[in-house]
């Protein structure tokens, strides 16, 4: 039983950060048997560096034929000019997300005890801190039509982009939600604006309407202006939050900065079957890239998130955690998560440190 | 020259706020010889109460007529499962926005040293806080057509509404944005999603443009998903924030709490002559209305800020932002922002302390 896995190193400190993660996969592989065979492609900024294009079709095809798929990063200032907007490496990740149908986009929030200190908040608030936010990834206003910039009748330029959602893309992102809460601490807030906007009353309803399928979880609602300032003032309350692609773009965002260390967090996006895209939280970072100081810990825990959601390897995926929790306490810190004390490393050392670790 | 100011004093804790900025409003009416003649009307939930729409055209006559408005807040529990969401008290607010075209929203969030400890950020990170949010408050997806939820052919629902700006709307908030940053730090950053948003691609184009005309302020862009990490990460590094309707919802609420005090924090909203409608940033709090304990302060301040924005009263501004600096130094405290060893006072005896340092 053999697992292809489609790597994509993607942009900026994506291919280092990426090795290190295939380093981690090589030794799992072979420990626990797995049969992973993993194949590179290109997409983003390397890809139209190459190809002309951020998503190949050559990319694409391996990445539906693939049974999971880890990425770097994609993007950066060298192709931020690009005149036709349609090539931005962005749209090589855009693309693949709506492709691949990988609407139920999970993105922990886990302040490690080994880094309380990193984040900005007081300890008491976020000591312990363990959110999961389920962002809708393949809808809304991110893939909304019509949408474009016009010249109105007077000669003035005016943009417009379209907020909808359907019945059925909103009760299969809450399955997803409800179904994530059951796992964990059976609370569930849906963020939504219902005071002012139409589609988001449909997704209130929608939410209401599914929670009657899980009585063991408890579904509370929110406004996401107040969701942004509960995560600032006391973030414990959240276990589960799920919400629309836009608003779960800006809040995943918040809620992963609270933690301070953002170069730890992995995602993962799952389509109906559980096959998945997993990247870290963290972007591209042009500033750093090529200098072999990225934090490969997000990418790393990004592929045992893999093991565990799409290939069903539990035990592999838990050696690689255990892995990081142990480098960690050994002190070993790249350059964005260290403190005074700490042993600061490399890209590679960190990398090569979870594979002696396991 | 009398000056007609209108009094919205809303729901939950509005009127009790309210009528401790009254208070203040009063003395300095007095000592600075101001000419002011205020006069009351009903809005949001009140106002349907009384004459079923939270919008009663003699409140909007009122409003037009007058030189500046005081507002409390509207909404809560009571009215929001009203079957016709036209009649919700939020509509009401959201007509007077619209209806007097109050599309510069500014909303300050600075931290007072007095009240330091409140917030739920490291002390290092947020002492000395001093942002203001330019939120443009009169177009955007709050107000894009077409909006709704309609049947589609399979049966199923669908919810839409529509993110448009045109150029004319983004160049008045960018000169609004633009003059409040020359005042103060001279930093300028606008808040969008260019990299999907075809609306913002265009607002980021405008504020290129603008900026040409001031060219002694810094501007700088960023994501909106960024700001949102940035503003929890390190927020002093900002010092003026512009940003779409929507968008300046979530992050102006952020922003805010970084402060610990939202109790404390004022906002205006103004049309192109500086006519505004001021309130607090904080919500009408049914959980704790009638009770008597709810800060004034907030409301208040945004007295003051009429005084200064509307009014060009700038001396009996100071006289009230002093005064409420010294009950601070007094030790009196609501309990939103109370701490060991302070005094607890009531709304009034609030508005009294601010009346009395006067
Ligand atoms: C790069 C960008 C298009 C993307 C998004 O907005 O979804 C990123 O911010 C993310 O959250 O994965
Ligand atoms: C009450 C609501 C309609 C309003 C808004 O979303 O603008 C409020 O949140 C605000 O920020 O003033």
């Amino acid at each position: 039983m053999s697992k292809n896995i489609l790597i994509l190193p993607g942009d900026g400190i994506g291919p280092e950060i990426v090795a290190e993660a295939v380093k981690v996969l090589d030794v799992v592989n072979q420990r626990f048997d797995l049969g992973l065979n993993m194949e590179h492609a290109l997409v983003g900024g390397a890809a139209y560096d190459e190809f002309g294009t951020p998503l190949p079709d050559v990319t694409m095809d391996k990445a539906r034929a693939a049974d999971a798929i880890l990425l770097g990063a994609v993007g950066g200032p060298k192709w931020d000019n690009l005149e036709d907007r349609e090539l931005r490496p962005e749209k090589g990740l855009l693309g693949l997300r709506s492709g691949l149908e990988l609407f139920g986009n999970l993105r922990p929030a886990i302040l490690y005890p080994q880094l309380a200190d990193a984040s900005s908040l007081k300890p008491e608030v976020v000591s312990g801190l363990d959110i999961l936010i389920v962002r809708e990834l393949t809808g809304g206003i991110y893939f909304g039509k019509p949408r474009g910039i016009r010249t109105l009748e007077n000669g003035e330029r005016e943009g417009y982009n379209t907020y909808v959602y359907n019945e059925s893309e909103i009760r299969r992102i809450a399955k997803v939600a409800f179904e994530s809460a059951q796992k964990r601490g059976k609370k569930l807030c849906s963020v939504d604006k219902a005071n002012v906007l139409e589609v988001t009353v449909l997704w209130r309803e929608v939410m209401n309407e599914v929670a009657k399928d899980y009585p063991d979880v408890e579904l509370s609602h929110m406004y996401v202006d107040n969701a942004a300032m509960q995560l600032v003032r006391a973030p414990k309350q959240f276990d589960v939050m799920v919400t629309g692609n836009m608003f779960g773009d800006i809040l995943s965002d918040a809620a992963a900065m609270l933690t301070g260390s953002i170069g730890m967090l992995p995602s993962a996006s799952l389509d109906k079957n559980n096959k998945g895209m997993y990247e870290p939280c963290h972007g591209s970072a042009p500033d750093i890239a090529g200098q072999g100081i990225a934090n490969p810990l997000a990418t790393i825990l990004s592929a045992a998130m893999m093991l565990r959601y799409s290939l069903n390897q539990a035990e592999a995926a838990d050696a690689i955690e255990l892995a990081v929790s142990k480098v960690l306490d050994q002190g070993l810190r790249t350059g964005d998560i260290f403190s005074a004390g700490m042993t600061k490393v490399s890209t590679k050392e960190m990398g090569e440190a979870v594979v002696a670790a396991l």
